[in-house]
């Protein structure tokens, strides 16, 4: 037995769970029972102060008893309400940090990584940060609206208008768009990611419910509002999320400390007004990307190059407004082989304290 | 202010943020402000010896970039895997309990209460088990298979053929079916639920994603694999997922060393055969009610007496096969006052002791 197995296998009671251990490899559960057993012992106890979890916004909105489900009568339901989960360490004094998902993933991304090593959540809570992890709505145990479903299932509205329920696949979502390698299977030589478990990878991900097409996004004013519910927070968003923060500083600022945003899907470079970017200017912003940019990533749309310059154009905007922004490759520092998912690639620890450093920089003040 | 926003609110570091907290009651964000200040003080600080999260089971198979949802090209995707997440509380000596919740809810059930009282996960946890807390697949960070959805809106599958994604509404789901009061917004006199909180608990419902009319449900093989490779766990479930339990004993009951069901929605009485009765009859069982079981639900379906009777139908059923069955109605044992939702009830953490006491009897053997 390896020691990984000591955190979830406990001292054996009887000689039957002896025989059953022996065969465990064996079993036809074999595979799903590696997901427990992968996971990696604690680097010591976590003494926490609080955790727990609620909810910010929603809408009491009325719906018909076929758009609820079937289950009847007509009743109120609440929708597009922001799931967060939080953990604040004994003895905290450090700012709070919301982090914040990207496209077909869950809260999940912060946690346990899919090869079982900690994750951001945790390890930002180690560090001495509050930490609040969300579901984005439309997302995993977050809020939206189920009647666009209902109401196509019941004829009253055409298929074609129901929101496409988008996931990335194994094959070019998860490895040539997140750049674990430049082909499905084949990793980058100095990839960060832990390939051996880049098929756990997918386990993570669900669709999105809200669509992808939607133009105003309620996760702009829930984030601005848990940040001044927090009485100042760092948002920290990735991928999908990543400008997210932009627009939540443009409809409210006062509890945005500072801005981290990881792999942004776009920076929205040519969309502010300079009335917008002066605004962002007021807040510190560092943007950061990985390795291996310029990799196809197989998918319709832009390239992660692409994004990396949409970066760089927005970072000149608000750089002319006297703004404070950081744009970061990790591949520039020297630190090679990060991919999309840095926060659980091998060295996710080291690339977290990269951004506590600068975090602590921008909040001690 | 309350000793309660002393949790969240940290020292007021300038005059502005005084004056921000000052006009708190009247700023439009007001509400879903209250959501975090509700949160009262934890009793002391959690020492965990580890936390984190990981998947169960999943199922990968291939799909077409239309079923995937528009992002292409065809491509591989897990459905169907169940997310756990868990906390191991320091020198944990006692059997893991895994929670399931019920319909329409995620495993934020058994976590802060609508109105931020400590839940049972937290609470068995600082009585010394391992918790696992699920969301069901189809719920939440649980998977699904998207395609059912985006074949509707391709037009390749007709639209009454998609699944109903139900959902309990307010007024009657909540508060009538879950027992809080006779009509929609009457409490009980008596009632144990947190009726201030009433309206917070609809920010807790999201729609079940896999339909309502599923005769074998994937969530049965995770529960009895979760326990196995926990080398033996409690499954405690609530209302839809009440039954569940039965169903992975009689698929593999290696790891379940015992079954809460709490206010189960069936005991399937009538549904075994006599050879699976004698299965169920080697696990300790305990079926637990609550008050008012007599009230009208105001929904289609059975009551709450017919489901109790059911149970005790099983139990008969069950006592004839020599097994271990414990029904009871807290209201028979003086307790008054108590709903569906009793993990949330003013007296949860009195219930759970309950609970505990009867885990530890039956597991300490």
């Amino acid at each position: 037995m390896s020691s990984n197995d000591d955190f979830t296998i406990r001292p054996l009671r009887t000689f039957a769970a002896a025989a059953l251990l022996a065969c465990m490899c064996a079993a036809p559960g074999a595979v799903a029972a590696q997901e427990l057993r992968d996971i990696r012992p604690s680097e010591g106890p976590l003494v926490l102060q609080s955790r727990g979890s609620f909810y910010v916004g929603g809408e009491q909105v009325d719906k018909t008893a076929v758009e609820i489900g079937d289950l009847g009568p007509d009743d109120q339901i609440t929708i597009h309400q922001m799931y967060v989960e939080y953990m604040v360490p004994d003895g905290a004094s450090k700012v709070p940090v919301v982090m914040v998902h990207g496209a077909t993933l869950s809260g999940k991304t912060y946690d346990t990584t899919p090869d079982g090593r900690m994750g951001w959540y945790e390890y930002f809570v180690r560090k001495g940060h509050p930490a609040y992890v969300v579901d984005q709505i439309g997302r995993a145990r977050s809020g939206f609206d189920q009647s666009v479903f209902n109401n196509v299932r019941a004829g009253q509205t055409p298929p074609d208008e129901q929101p496409s329920l988008l996931r990335l696949g194994d094959r070019f979502g998860s490895w040539t768009n997140f750049r674990i390698g430049p082909e499905p299977g084949q990793p980058f030589p100095e990839t960060q990611f832990p390939v051996e478990a880049a098929g756990k990878l997918s386990r993570q991900s669900i669709p999105d419910l809200l669509g992808t097409s939607r133009a105003s996004n309620p996760n702009w004013k829930a984030l601005s509002d848990l940040a001044w519910q927090l009485d100042g927070a760092v948002l920290l968003t990735h991928s999908q999320s990543g400008p997210y923060p932009l627009e939540s500083a443009i409809i409210d600022a006062t509890g945005i400390r500072a801005i981290v945003m990881v792999e942004p899907g776009t920076c929205n470079a040519q969309v502010h007004t300079d009335e917008e970017i002066a605004t962002l200017a007021k807040t510190p912003i560092f943007i950061l990307f990985g390795d291996y940019l310029s990799s196809p990533t197989k998918l319709p749309g832009p390239s992660w190059e692409d994004r990396f310059n949409d970066c760089k154009a927005f970072k000149e905007r608000v750089d002319v407004a006297e703004g404070d922004v950081r744009l970061l490759a990790t591949a520039d520092t020297g630190t090679r082989g990060n991919s999309h998912m840095m926060m659980m690639d091998r060295n996710n620890l080291q690339i977290a304290d990269l951004i506590l450093a600068w975090i602590d920089e921008k909040t001690s003040r």
